[in-house]
């Protein structure tokens, strides 16, 4: 296979997993640049990488740029995505700066593949409580239809990157907490905001999961509704997905739908028949379990949705969006 | 006042609550008995107790006796109610056992105290998760309506007792735990299962939380379907609650009518619209926040809804119910 270059851009949470992904997949790299705000040297499970400083002259020669974007403020995407694009790069922008743009594809490969042929240059990465939920449901989209979808998350800190993370532990140590990554205390706490407050009351987040949602599944028909809420959980999104399909389809054919759909995997132990933030860490995988109707209402089902964020939420995701480029 | 005389029947975490409520409230207190399964002395806020071992004959004079409940089982309502009945006691009891009998009222008394006076000597008082829902729902509902509640819980292990308290802090200290509360560990982690598994799936939690608030709103037509959820919180369930109303209601309406109800605390600060479960602990009121509508749903509306699972779901409540007993 051609070797292809590769840069990533940012060494937060996300761009390390980035590195880790593209080791583990043994994606095919011709040369690795490595960019970020400072030059340093960073460890990622035991191979060294350098850190070079970005600039519009790192994307030379570069096939594919993938951007691990950043919580809350803009993503370096903004800045250096078009002399990316403009050097011949693609650029796969795990950020949500270019997400609603109409020439940019938003996808997920287990969903809309078909859309990346229609790139301009850059292709967004959804944002992970997107990806997990729309990776769920789009088998039972193409079987049953959705009229609607009422969510509620139960969010990891990890999703804030690595202050998230350093607050939720410091505060389990009762150490004093320097910067805030959330509003309130994280540590035996849950926090009903994720991003600002927009529209209707609605924060970023949850405007995320409507519109997202539609774009990847070209329906603006579906009533969709959410309600994001952070908890003190390092990795690992769940979410509590209440559905309405158009057509009946019996919780039988849901189970067998999913069981049988890529980058699925069903739990339905004895034991256990859902899955937990602890069993998706580290795996690709969006798990499902807890597929039940509501007794008292046509078409209404429950589904529990858990997947790693910084994986299949963020650079799994991104990486495997690489693989349909090159193949394609 | 007339003196009353008060058994508390177990002292686990809600039995311990229901001792610091009646102090904390000037409960017109004759005799006081603390009863459980062995006979000890415990401490509660400084004050010291002496258990005596529960019996058939530990009712006799007693006017209203409290049965704090237990997780899982069969609470000591079920061996001993009668026998206090008999004795004229009035019962009110915080376990599930009697709740859904029909001549038991299940009372929460912001929303139905008139059921009190149809007690034939039990009076059950409602499941946590349930009792903080419909003291936020009840004035929406009798303002609009309610067609359907669609709600999702973030539930506190205290929830557990004290077998799940001790749970998380074990794990967050890496400390090894002998009885394990939860089916897994619940350190940095979440559990969509309260309870066993019953009809279709739901868990008897989440029944709990269908059948017992159309019993205290005396109206099965409402459509309600829940998932419930542990999280790592000591004290202080959440709930994302979705609803559709009857009628047409503006956001402001509700606001209104929630900021002048009876045990309800409105959040609408200008740094933060919602509680979370650290403002609530020790507090009686129910705390709602997030009240936002559906854009794409008539009548659709999101309520966050947060309160001491302990106080208000339990302790508060049971200790609210006998003062309507008396002073009736």
């Amino acid at each position: 296979m051609k070797k292809v270059n590769i840069a990533v851009v940012g060494v937060g949470a996300v761009g390390e997993e980035m590195l880790r992904v593209l080791n583990e997949r043994n994606f095919p790299i011709g040369n690795l640049r490595v960019l970020a705000r400072s030059a340093r040297e960073i460890k990622v499970d035991n191979k060294t990488y350098q850190v070079e400083v970005v600039s519009e002259e790192s994307f030379k020669e570069i096939d594919i740029a993938l951007f691990a974007g950043t919580e809350g403020e803009k993503g370096a995407a903004v800045t250096f995505a078009p002399s990316a694009v403009s050097k011949g790069a693609v650029v796969i922008d795990n950020g949500a700066d270019f997400r609603m743009k109409s020439d940019v594809p938003l996808v997920v490969p287990e969903v809309n593949p078909e859309d990346i042929k229609n790139h301009k240059g850059i292709i967004s990465n959804p944002n992970c409580s997107t990806i997990q939920m729309v990776v769920a449901l789009a088998p039972i989209y193409k079987a049953a239809g959705l009229k609607r979808i009422v969510v509620a998350s139960y969010q990891a800190v990890s999703g804030a990157g690595r202050g998230g993370v350093r607050q939720l532990e410091s505060e389990l140590k009762n150490e004093q907490v320097k910067e805030k990554a959330f509003v309130a205390n994280i540590a035996r706490n849950v926090i009903p905001q994720i991003g600002g407050f927009a529209q209707d009351d609605y924060t970023s987040e949850e405007w995320k999961m409507v519109k997202e949602t539609h774009k990847i599944l070209h329906d603006d028909s579906i009533l969709i509704s959410a309600t994001c809420v952070r908890v003190p959980v390092v990795t690992g999104h769940s979410e509590a997905v209440y559905i309405e399909t158009k057509e009946n389809i019996t919780c039988e054919k849901v189970k067998d739908i999913l069981s049988k759909s890529d980058g699925i995997k069903f739990i339905d132990m004895p034991e256990r028949n859902f899955p937990i933030p602890a069993d998706c860490q580290g795996k690709d995988e969006v798990f499902v379990g807890r597929v039940r109707k509501d007794p008292f209402v046509k078409n209404g089902l429950w589904l529990w949705v858990v997947a790693d964020n910084l994986r299949k939420g963020a650079a799994t995701n991104a990486i495997q969006i690489a693989e349909c480029v090159i193949s394609s």
